[in-house]
């Protein structure tokens, strides 16, 4: 039995979902919304979709918001009634905090059928709060023309306004009465009314361009890159920190580490402990570009900082728990780097001088680290080249932060930093790899956090993902063991480290992915050599109590270097 | 470097806690929790608490509802800050349909950590939206006075009002700021003002209970026994039934079929799809305790019921999307049934007769039956005494309502049937096996549902339990095979049969577990001789067009068995 009503009307939301240029689409199975899987398949026959399906929709949120992070296009989640959509939250959160358009269309009894007892029924009206942009309640399912034309107007306006800025996340709720069984007749041409807006941009006005040419030009400017969610992103800084000679703390997802520039600063959380002093290389302006950068170090030096902070921040959040910012600049860095570049002149050119040297001899040492796990990000940035990579939080995005070094590799790094939790970054890895053209993908992550989400590299087998997985065995949460929990000797363990003798080995033949064991810098060396053809792990076995030694030598011996650095240009002051 | 103030404050918590009654507790180990979590191993070396550490805390969330379902008591949930908490959501969810008194404990970075680009932060405020009975925010820790009796009030109040009708879960969300290490001195004895509620009850006035009287005393009644916490909470219905020579239809989970009482019916969904007539086993009125039964065709019938419906409903809830009610009943079970016993007459000695005939002939049936699936809760309800039993959603409590009979084995049910979803089943089942008092804890599960909660597997490993899962493994969801999109075949396999094609075998060497294969029935007979030592998976391969083929047959011999007995009643009126 089908139900042509149903039919048109989900037909119109997803005609409508086409018209906002959605493309990939992640369903998890269900009863309830088999309307909408059955006819997004019927259209993805006809080219209009990428669809997948994953059975676990935490890991299905994930993957969606990995997709997401890469392409810069919404993602649609689909599921079906109850905690199903429930289990989307973790994702919903993440998309909110880092701008993602995540578009979630849960499915619903209809009124008669929940809160009132009837089974996989939860009250799905407002159910991620305010977590995204805007909740809609659609309609139950007619065909009348004034009900067609709302949900197709409402829905398409729903996905423009994720994808507004700021952009985020957004709910649409749709409830469905049985029978479920749509009508899977030839696909008509798609017409709804679509909508645009087309793009718009603010810009700086002269009388503030020049007021703020006055505070930067000539200045000792240090640009901080946080993250950022493409090359483009930050492309005009680049030429205008060249312009003014000024040197740039690029965060590992700034994307600008794509580039050898010899005026990116990677070794700032030596820097800016305060350990050292800076000297000469003090700076008199901070202009900040991007997100919340990875090293706290930064933002624990800004809050000292008595110089002037200059946010950019087109997504007029303010989002500066360092509280430092004074001035908040509501441009894209495309349009503010372009009206300053020919604006500027250059900060003196000892300033820069220093900042070069400092890094020459951070990178210099960096090149020469043999610690188990400080390494991996040395190699990665040493031999991965076009790829893509997907780095956990906790640790490993800790030490990309320190040892992955600028290279012409042009390998894009995402984590996800909105909320840093170690839940969903397999799924968000897969969910990079399935959409970011190129075979080279990698994700680079903990044993806990791989643990956290093994579900998610179901979606590996089922879709046949090309990914290299290299997963740092130190059984446990190696993160702890730099905290002061560490003292409470008879605590640590149980609480702390929680080691899970994960076997990894077992865990991919169970995903049938080739496995590999790197004990030695030579063994990563040389797996990192093979272009990935399916799904790989490699197992870095690491121990975390040397692993903790092993970073706080690293870091006394990078202080010394700094500190050689910054004693020579001081001794010679005519340098 | 400790922090007094901080360690007086959460030791305060704790002891607040401890009055309550609170003795199972689920950490999730993180940065932020941690004065909470070490403070609390330090007292749980005091024989105050029962931890576990869970590094999922998706699955922790089913494992403390686990827990509560078995005990009856609260059961506390802690993690730290980020979407570590929006993974409890689907727990939370599942506990406030089926009022469960879980208690989330959240720790949150401070105000001036949230919502301004700081790193593990999300707006935890109302984060369960009204998914839970009370949200509350806790203070900043101080050591005055005020505060610490206030705090001791509050927690106290709300772990009293998720206890109170009708029970649910709370949220308490705890700001910590750094310095997180607290004292760990000697506990003191705790001593805070404990606040206590003597219970009341609701009881029918005499005028009532008269009326009531009148409307049952002599009838046909049927009694509807849904879901039930224990075997306590219906304990006065098969008295009561005795007394009018009632049937009661006696859903998996009201725990009636600990018994093998022979007025408990188990073939209604035979009985009441409406391919049969009654005739003289036609009830006038349905008497109803219990939540939402299992079985969807009894709501059917409900709702084409032209006789009285009485709900026996103390959680004043009015849960009936049958719509029937008629009268409802806000006293609990065993006060009604008390008060009934005294006053009712049988009814007609022909109706019970009727209906103990036609259970007779369908148990005689079902403990013939040979499919491969269907088969399966006959040999649980024929083997197993003395045990916890935990039963997956979609096929398996399906299977379960109509085929596991009921006995004198004394053997708990339980399932999660509030939202009914497939998710933390495993955990849910590991939850129960950790506090049900016997070693005799089995799970049945189907693979999809197994794969969606895999990691909750480690607690079977960290903790040691004791549990036997049978994982019923058709390579997908079986369940839709039953539903109309059965007949979409080129869409079906890819979005509703979404075959795994799990490793049983592989899964259970990550987890040390005992693996074993049941292909015949004599294999599970054998395997349940067992008493579960440790965790043991035992897989029973099927196929899913063929369970489907088998449970069509099985239901139309079943038809068959019940219109024989019907006909012969009716041939013969004297009987």
């Amino acid at each position: 039995m089908t139900n042509e009503g149903l039919t048109t009307y989900v037909q119109t939301i997803i005609d409508a979902i086409a018209a906002q240029g959605v493309k990939q689409i992640v369903i998890s199975p269900g009863s309830r919304s088999t309307p909408v899987a059955l006819l997004l398949m019927h259209n993805a026959g006809h080219d209009q979709f990428s669809l997948y399906v994953d059975v676990d929709e935490r890991s299905a949120g994930f993957f969606a918001l990995g997709m997401t992070k890469t392409t810069h296009e919404p993602t649609l989640l689909i599921c079906t009634s109850g905690t199903a959509a429930a289990n989307y939250y973790p994702a919903v959160i993440e998309a909110q905090l880092t701008h993602q358009p995540l578009i979630v269309l849960t499915t619903d009894r209809p009124a008669e059928l929940t809160n009132i007892g009837a089974p996989q029924a939860i009250d799905q009206d407002q159910l991620y709060g305010n977590h995204v942009k805007t909740f809609v309640q659609l309609p139950l399912p007619a065909a009348d023309d004034t009900t067609l034309r709302y949900v197709s107007f409402n829905v398409q306006r729903t996905i423009m306004a994720a994808q507004a800025t700021a952009r985020g996340p957004v709910h649409l709720n749709l409830p469905l009465r049985k029978p479920l069984m749509p009508d899977l007749a030839p696909v008509n041409e798609p017409h709804p009314k679509t909508l645009t807006a087309p793009v718009t941009q603010a810009v700086l006005t002269a009388a503030a361009l020049s007021q703020l040419t006055a505070r930067l030009s000539g200045k000792r400017v240090l640009i901080l890159a946080g993250p950022a969610e493409s090359k483009d992103e930050l492309a005009g800084v680049l030429a205008l920190a060249h312009k003014g000679r000024w040197p740039i703390l690029a965060d590992p997802l700034s994307q600008l580490r794509q580039t050898d520039d010899d005026l990116l600063i990677t070794g700032s959380d030596i820097l800016f402990d305060g350990a050292i002093t800076l000297g000469d290389a003090q700076p008199d302006v901070v202009l900040r570009f991007g997100a919340t950068p990875v090293s706290a170090t930064v933002i624990q030096w800004l809050q000292t900082f008595t110089g002037q902070v200059i946010l950019v921040d087109p997504n007029q959040a303010l989002a500066d728990h360092s509280l430092s910012t004074q001035i908040q600049l509501t441009v894209t860095p495309a349009i503010l780097c372009q009206a300053l570049l020919p604006q500027v002149l250059p900060a003196p050119a000892r300033y820069c001088q220093i900042w070069q040297a400092l890094e020459a001899a951070y990178r210099q040492s960096v090149r020469a680290i043999q610690a188990t796990e400080a390494r991996i990000p040395v190699i990665m940035s040493n031999k991965l080249q076009d790829s893509a990579i997907f780095v956990s939080n906790s640790m490993p995005i800790r030490d990309v932060d320190h040892f992955y070094l600028p290279n012409n590799g042009h390998n894009r790094i995402y984590c996800n930093r909105g909320a840093n939790g170690i839940d969903g970054v397999v799924s968000s890895a897969l969910g990079m790899a399935a959409v970011s053209g190129t075979p080279n993908n990698y994700l680079l992550i903990g044993d806990l956090a791989f643990f956290h989400d093994m579900n998610g590299l179901m979606m590996a087998k089922r879709h046949a993902l090309k990914v290299t997985i290299i997963v740092v065995n130190n059984n446990g949460g190696g993160i702890f063991s730099f905290l002061p929990q560490a003292a409470a000797k008879d605590y640590f363990e149980p609480l702390f480290g929680t080691p899970q003798d994960l076997d990894v080995a077992t865990v991919s033949k169970l995903y049938g992915a080739q496995y590999e064991r790197a004990t030695t810098a030579e063994d990563l060396q040389s797996y990192l050599n093979e272009t990935p053809t399916g799904l790989r792990i490699i197992e870095v076995p690491s121990d975390r109590e040397e692993n903790t030694q092993q970073h706080r030598q690293l870091s006394d011996a990078l202080h010394k270097v700094m500190e050689d650095v910054l004693e020579n240009y001081n001794t010679n002051k005519s340098n």
